[in-house]
Order: structure tokens, then sequence, then C-alpha cells
């Protein structure tokens, strides 16, 4: 695995972010010059049991340290900034981030020690940063969280595009995309355009941010009790549309949730969200001074996490909150694959509460913050680039998107579905596959970063499935025989105390197992050997008995060895 | 837990059905007759670790073993016909199913072994069952499978209507729902009504089969290479549509997957599959034998289920089918929440081997089985029932379908939202809740039924999020002292081999612990002592240093327990 790049090529690369949803992180070089483009967490899928975060290997830019001149941030989702306390722990890079943005990676990174050294400098959609050969400069696009950008990085050989997260809102709540400026990038000349994948399966247009704030004004205005809304924290536009329907509506907003009241604190800070006057956002110790009717809850939890303000409420645990039969509790967001179980759960304990819920796609209470196919091409018309390198998103979106791309005129074999690690090489008029770095996932559990891996999770799967087993013994090889034991413990297995007679079999076996290993061994019987013959052939026997096949792990002890040293010790005493 | 039934009031129940989707069971009693309706079984949530199906608890029926008159089956799918093998294990009870659902429950007895004893009767929708005080009656319905039949059990306070799962498609594959017999049925008057709330989050109307068969053949006919079509095995009208499509653009079709060969072969038997000279359906070991643009593979694995044809195929392991470029895979499908992500995965792999993929909702290329709200309307308004009980859902789902009820006219108070357990006491003009019998999950692990429990749950997700470290030391609990170890055993927890120093750690302080615990305690230090103590410390100790909580477990020996052993045995021999 190596990287040949020419002194006349611009390389353009993903970390991470290619065949996946999450750990968003590109790049572009030139020379010696490297410009990464946001660095992302991606949160695990089921299967990674017990693993907190995954991020990628970072190997190919810390050996290439010196070169990397900025991390460029496009805006302010995990997905995009989550990763960063883990490459600062590695890298001292500069960074440079929207206000918001900024304001977020501050919090995470004050959070882990990790602010003191680190580097951030604010931009906007004016900034031009310039390094020897290459600079950045950014434009104006809409997604769901504010002051979303695209970034344009500036090579010798072209303009090097990444729209990052967008949508094209024309009504949004904050400010629209800059179409005139990406026009005129467009026409200046787009050598690579790099472009999210997210929703290229869907066919259509993503419907406006004020549709759904029209959505939810309605819902408000004829619920007579109290409002229970949740959405992501990050969705500051979205907070802002329950702030303004509060205000018009004669209701006050009380806000729950560690993440929830952080967001709408800097929100505040930021001027994303506003409350002129002080008298909409109330402290959340004064909920009762109000009357129900009046209230507005904002929470976290609309993804069912099992710890958020929302899923407390709903199981009846929260310390302040208690549902009331009059409540309508709103989820103003879409559960992400994976989240649809513990979503409906929430919703259903809700609903037995007494609560009246709204959810799902038929209310218009959630939109999405990336573009539908037609957003798509209406970028690809605008940037109308050489090469095309659809990013963000899984196979499936990527391959969708390069057809998207081809259908606006690109040629097939300008169009690079690639994977993480691969190098494209760009000239004014070329373009080469140059190579590949490692790019593997890296699980990160507790405070441990890539000490897991396959064997590790191979374990904890086969554990989660079967439990296991444990025989102990204490063996005298040197006289073969079986001293004490064979007892057996289990986690996980199989209720023990209902088992008598499961057990007493397999304590029956064991024993002749390790009767037949010593004695049929000759002179060179060893803990090994037995350990094997356990292993082989109680496994078959629990599976018969039981069709479960727990992971069996035998403790055997060597009383020579306790005898030997406990008669050392005795003497010595002597 | 105490049910009291007077003898004018008929029971109606659920076993199973009611806060789920899964294991439908429902009962209605009349003094010493209970007819059984259904008896299904539950797919077990990801947070059921390594259970294999979830199952009602049957103390209800068992204790009133000799009142049991039949079991009713409305339809053969897995969530009213998996449990008869575990039923019939406990209580032999006469079955009566339609033909299909019929021949679907002898595969699965016979493959258990329990055919032998089995009473099957086959019924049709003209079928009326008669036992002394209550008797049986079916009419025609239309669902995901065909033979759905709605159930009309008669009782002396009056005629209690199950409707099965259904939905109203009015130009079916197969016969149409018998719209006239529900109309006289409600014309007779329904003293209470169980439908069906599967779909009652769902405001518009179920998309006829119909409309999937044409989209289908759209797409086939522009496709110019080899289908590969993936669907539900027991959706035996979707399986002719493929077939009739085949038929209509001249191609084959060969079927792959236990669950759709065995489905062909008794949809054939029975006449819902139609190949009438034979020609379509082909052995599976000639697909190569016709080009591939003339070919269809029907297979299973539409759910993403790792062991199934489609699953395989797209992980390049299956044994005779290879993915070619020009392959195109149709999902005709939607997937089951819990199953999107393995869904995706196999999406993915399918595109990335170059395959054309057809999947989602932007395709028309499945429908539900399960009606809307219209057709739950539509179904309350022609049985105009006395009281209403919403079943086949989650708590939600009930209680938007019982605001239904209340729309066509239903008193508030004559709809009961009820939970498994519960009965409800009927007479021609009162309802009351007659008391509650037990009625929570058993869940089933290979051959053990009801054998696992909450502990065992609790350990299995332990160990499956931090994995176990297993503490050996052999002491001597007479002399006070270590004889030998601490040692140090880990699965699932971290790569041992990476972490010598934390395993160095970790035995240095368990050294102290033991040696601590040992010197402190007096004469009446035990093992349970010296457990307690590493329990109490290694703990937070591990935390600390690890941001991990793996299950901890001490096995200690007792020296003197081998040497009194051993000192025995060795003065027998003398």
């Amino acid at each position: 695995m190596s990287v040949n790049l020419k002194n006349n090529e611009a390389g353009v690369f993903a970390v991470g972010g290619l065949n996946e949803i999450g750990k968003n992180m590109y790049g572009v070089q030139f020379q010696d010059e490297i410009i990464i483009l946001d660095s992302g967490v991606m949160f695990p899928e089921d299967d990674l049991l017990g693993i907190d975060y995954v991020i990628p290997d970072y190997q190919y830019i810390l050996q290439n340290r010196h070169k990397v001149k900025a991390l460029i941030i496009s805006h302010g989702h995990e997905d995009h900034i989550g990763g960063i306390p883990f490459l600062l722990q590695q890298i001292n890079v500069p960074i440079y981030a929207g206000k918001l943005a900024s304001a977020l990676i501050r919090n995470k990174l004050h959070e882990r020690g990790l602010l003191r050294d680190a580097n951030i400098t604010e931009i906007d959609e004016n900034t031009v940063i310039r390094f020897r050969k290459t600079s950045v400069s950014f434009y104006r696009t809409t997604h769901s969280i504010p002051e979303a950008y695209g970034v344009v990085v500036k090579t010798p050989p072209g303009n090097i595009v990444f729209t990052g997260d967008y949508k094209f809102d024309f009504t949004p709540v904050g400010e629209p995309a800059d179409l005139h400026r990406m026009a005129r990038i467009g026409e200046e000349g787009v050598l690579a355009l790099l472009s999210d994948s997210t929703n290229s399966e869907i066919p259509t247009f993503t419907k406006s941010e004020q549709i759904v704030g029209q959505s939810i004004k309605n819902i408000i205005q004829r619920v007579s009790g109290r409002v229970i809304f949740a959405t992501f924290a990050s969705n500051v536009s979205r907070l802002q549309q329950v702030i303004q329907t509060a205000k018009e509506t004669g209701r006050k907003v009380a806000v729950f949730g560690r993440s929830m009241e952080s967001a709408i604190k800097t929100g505040r800070e930021l001027g994303y969200i506003q409350d002129e006057n002080n008298d909409v956002i109330i402290d959340n110790r004064d909920i009762n001074n109000h009357p129900a009717e009046q209230m507005i809850i904002l929470c976290t939890g609309s993804q069912g996490e099992p710890m958020a303000a929302l899923s407390r409420i709903a199981a009846g645990s929260h310390r302040q909150i208690h549902l009331q039969p009059e409540d309508t509790v709103i989820f103003s967001s879409s559960p992400i694959p994976g989240n649809t179980i513990s979503v409906n759960r929430v919703i259903n304990q809700l609903s037995e509460a007494g609560a009246n819920v709204i959810h799902g796609k038929f209310n218009n209470i959630h939109t999405s913050g990336h573009g539908g196919q037609q957003e798509q091409l209406l970028m690809l018309r605008l940037m109308k680039p050489k090469y095309f390198i659809p990013v963000h998103g899984e196979y499936r979106m990527l391959s969708i998107h390069a057809g998207l791309a081809q259908r606006t005129g690109i040629a097939k074999e300008n169009c690079y579905v690639m994977e993480n690690g691969q190098m494209l090489a760009l000239t004014a008029d070329s373009a080469r596959l140059a190579g590949r770095f490692p790019a593997n996932d890296v699980y990160v559990d507790g405070s441990g970063i890539g000490d897991i891996g396959s064997i590790v999770l191979r374990d904890r799967k086969s554990l989660s499935e079967d439990g296991l087993v444990i025989v102990t013994a204490t063996i005298d090889y040197q006289n073969k025989q079986l001293v004490s034991g064979p007892d057996i413990m289990s986690r996980g297995f199989i209720y023990m105390r209902e088992s008598g007679d499961l057990i007493h079999d397999l304590q029956n076996n064991l024993r002749s197992i390790i009767n037949r290993g010593l004695n049929e061994n000759g002179n060179n019987v060893t803990e090994r050997m037995i350990r094997d013959l356990i292993f082989e052939q109680i496994h078959p026997l629990i599976y018969e008995k039981t069709e479960r096949s727990p992971m069996i792990l035998p403790v055997l002890l060597d009383i020579n060895k306790g005898v030997r040293k406990r008669t050392a010790k005795v003497e010595q005493e002597d």
C-alpha cells in the first residue's frame, strides 16, 4: 500500500466517509501541502458490541504530518467534527471553522482537556485562507444546522470543490444558499467535485424547513395541553422555530437534556436563537409556575436514546417531568436506521401513559438536511465539474449519484466511485488512481483507541449469544489424579438453579474426560492436553443437550505448583 | 392473578398479540368451552441476546386444558402458527385451519417429530364447527397470503368476531374478500370485534397486490439481463405474479432458498401457483442452460437474513449463483424495523458487485398485507360491533385504532385497549374486566423453553459490551497465604497481548488485595470474603484505566481442600 503523487498532480482522497454514513474526512494534497476537509466520528452499528465510536485510521495523515496545513470544517455535525479530539491527540493541526462549529468544537475539546493547545480560527463565507501553493475559500449552503459551508480548494491543476452536507432550501430558516456564488465557482471552472450522496436514492426534492415550521405551528395551535417537543439538539433552526412558535402561541419553553441546554445556550450566544425580551425561554426549575397549556418542553431523546430526557419522561423516571394525560409529544425527527425499535418503544410508553404522540412522515414535522436527486442534479449543473467523486454515502448511494452525474453529461470514465484510502491524482486534463493508504475502521471503547479488534468483538458476540461455562479443577499431574472439582460456573448460559441434572451430567462427563486424559497419555500429560480434551468433548455434549454453544473456559490448577511453593514456604518458616 | 367469569358471560382474552407485533394468540371462553384463535411466535428484538423465539406463557390454557375445544387458525403466517409446536408439546388440541395453513403446520410439526399425534382439520369459508355451547364459522378476507379468514365465534351472549390479518384488496391476486358475508355478519349483530391494528398509524388505503404485479412486470420488461427477485416465501400471491410475469415476458424461473422452494412446492400442490405446461419453473441445477436475459432467480433473503440465498449471492459465497454486472436485483419487500441495517448491507454488496438494485418505497414493488385507517374504518362500519377490542399491534397502534372506532360511533367506554392476560367478560349488554392470568414472554433458546430469564440476559448484555476478566488464584486459607497466582484471563475485554502493563498492574494490585484480605480478617477469613474484596476493589481500578466495566469472575482454589483429598488418597493407596 503506497501512494505516488507526481509533482504536477493534485491528490484527492478520503480517510473516512466513503461506503459509510459517518466519520467524514477527506483531503486534498498538492506536493507538500495537505488540506484536510472535516474530521468526523461514526456511531457504531449494533454488531460492534460495546464500541463507543468508530474513527478513521489517521496513519496517512500522521505519516505526512509535516505537510498538513489545515483542518477545514464544513459544518458542526458530529460526523464532521466528532473525530477532532482523537485527531488532535496525535497531531496539532490548525482548525478553520464557522463560528457555530468553532463553539461546538471548543466545547468538545474543553471536555477532554484538549482546548488549551488547540488552534481554532473562525471563518465565514468571505474568508480566504492562503498557503504557499494552495488556498481555501467557502460558499454558503443550506443544511440542518446553521453555517453549513461548501469548500473550494484552489490547487495549481484546478479548483476542487467539496460540497459538505447540503440541500437546496429556497425558504430556509436563516440565510439561503448562495446560488450566485456557486454559479460563479462553476463558471470559473471546477476540476473535481466531491458531493454529498446521502439522499441519492430519493427522487424528490427535500422539503423546506419552513414547511416543517408551519406544521409545527399548526399542531401546537390546536393542542390544548402541554407540548413536549423532541428533536436533534444540533438542528438550531428547528429550535428557533419552536421558540418562535411559542412566542406566537403564548407559550413558554423549558429546555431539558444536556446537549439541548448547551445548544440553546450556544445558539443564543451566536444569535441563531432569539428570545429578545427574555420572556419565552424559562428556567427549567420553573415549569410548574406556568399552566400546562402554556408550556413547551423542549428536550433530547428523539432517537429513543435510553438515557435522554424523553426516554426518562416516557419511562416515568424523570426527576421533574411527569406525564399528564393532556400532554402532546412531538417527535420532530425521523429514526436513523437501527434506532427504529428504541423509538417505537418510547412512543408506546408515552401512549400508554396517556400522552398524544405525533410522529412519522405523515405529519410534515421533520425534513432531511440532505438534498434528493433533483438537488444533486442542480449542484452538478451549477458546478459543471470535469471529474466527479460522490462522497458521504454507502456504496449504493455513491453509485446512484455517479449515475446522476453521467445524466448531466459528465463522462463515465470521469466519475470515480472510490474507497477510503484511495488516492485520485488529477492534472488539469487527466485523472488516475495513484495508490492506496491504510484506512480501516478504528474502534474507540472507553479510553482505549484501537485496542479492540475482530477477536475481541467475536468473543463479545459469542458471549452475548450463548454466554459462557467455566470449568475449574485442581489436578495432580505427577500422580495423574483429579484432586478437586470439576466444578462448573456459568454466566449468560442458562439458569443454573433449574438445571441441576444438566450440571450433574456435565460434571460426571468432565470427570471421566479428565481421568481418561490423565491415564491415557503416559507421563507426558500436560495441562494443555487436558484443556484440549475438555474443549473437544464437552462442547458437543452441551450442544446436544441445550442446542447452545457457550464459550467454554477450563481453569485447571496444578496442585504441585501450589504444594511445591507451600512446602518451600513452610520450610523457610522453620 | 385470577379470572372470574360468570356463567352468563363470554370471556375474551389475549394470551399474546397485545402491545406487540407477534405471537398472536387470542381466546373466547364460555363456561367450560374455550376456543383458541391462532398460536404464533414472535421473533426477538436485538436486546434479547441469543434468543431464538418468544412465545406466550401457556399457563392459563394448560390450567384449563379440559375446557379447550379447538385451536382455530386464521391464516398461515408465523406470527399466527409458529407457536403450535411449542403448544402441542404441552397440550394436544384439535387444530382447524385452511388447506394452505394446514400444509404449513404439517411441515412444521413434521420437522419436530410432532405430526403423528396432531389432529388437524381443514376448513374453508363454508365450514361451521359446532361445540355444545359455542360454534365457529369463517369468512374470506384478503391478506399477503392466500386463504386468510376472519373468524366468527358464536356464544350465547352474542357473536364475537376476530378479523385475523386483513386489508381490503378490491383487485387482489386470487379471491376478493367476502364483503357481503361481512355485511350479513354485521347485520346479524356483533357483540365484540377483535380487529387487526398493524397499520392504524397509516392514514391511507393499502395498495392492491395487482399494482405491485404491474410494477414488477414493467420493471422486468425493461430489464435486459438476469433478474434476481427476493420476497417473503409466504407471500404465495407475489410468487404467482412472478411466475405469471415470467410467462408473459418469455423468462424461466429458478427457485433458491429452502423456504422458497417449499412455498413453491406447496403453492403448486394447492393450485395457488400455476405453471400449467411445466415450462416456466425450471430445476435450479439448469440455470446455466438458459440465457441470462431469459432467467428469473426467485429467492429468499429479502430481509437481509445472513444465511439466506440472496445474502450469500451478495457476499459472493453462493455455490451456484455468481453475480453478473447485467443482473437486476428486486427487493419485493420492505424491511421490518430492526432489519434495515442488514438489508442495506446486502444492497451495498450487490451494488458493489455491479448489479442494478431496485428496492424501496418509490418503486411500487411491495405492499403491506394490513389495511390502513380507511380499511379499519370500513371493517368497523361493516361489523358495527357493540364492543371493540383492537388486537395485533403495539400500544400506540391499539390506541389509535380505538380512537378510530369511536369515530364510527362506538362509545369510548365500549372500547377496550387490553393487555395480554386480561379477561374481558361480556353479556349481551354489559362488559367488565374480570381479572388476569399470567401472560409474560417465554424465551426459546435452542432446545430450552423458559430456562432463560432476565438474569441470564443481563449477563449476556454485560458480556457483550465489555467482556470478562477471570482472576484465578490458589490460596492457603489456613496459613493465610497466596500459594499461586493471581493470574488473569480475559475474553472480549481488550487485546491482552498489547496490554502487558495493565495486566501487570492488575496482578500487583490483586496480590496486595488478597494478602491484605488474608491478614486483616483474623482466623475467620473465607473464600467469600476474598471474592468480595476482589469485586469491590478491582472493578474501579479497571474502569479508571480503561473506562470499561468487564464482568469479573474470581476463581479461587483452596489448596487445603486439594491437599486433604490428596493425602487421603495417598493413604488409601498405602
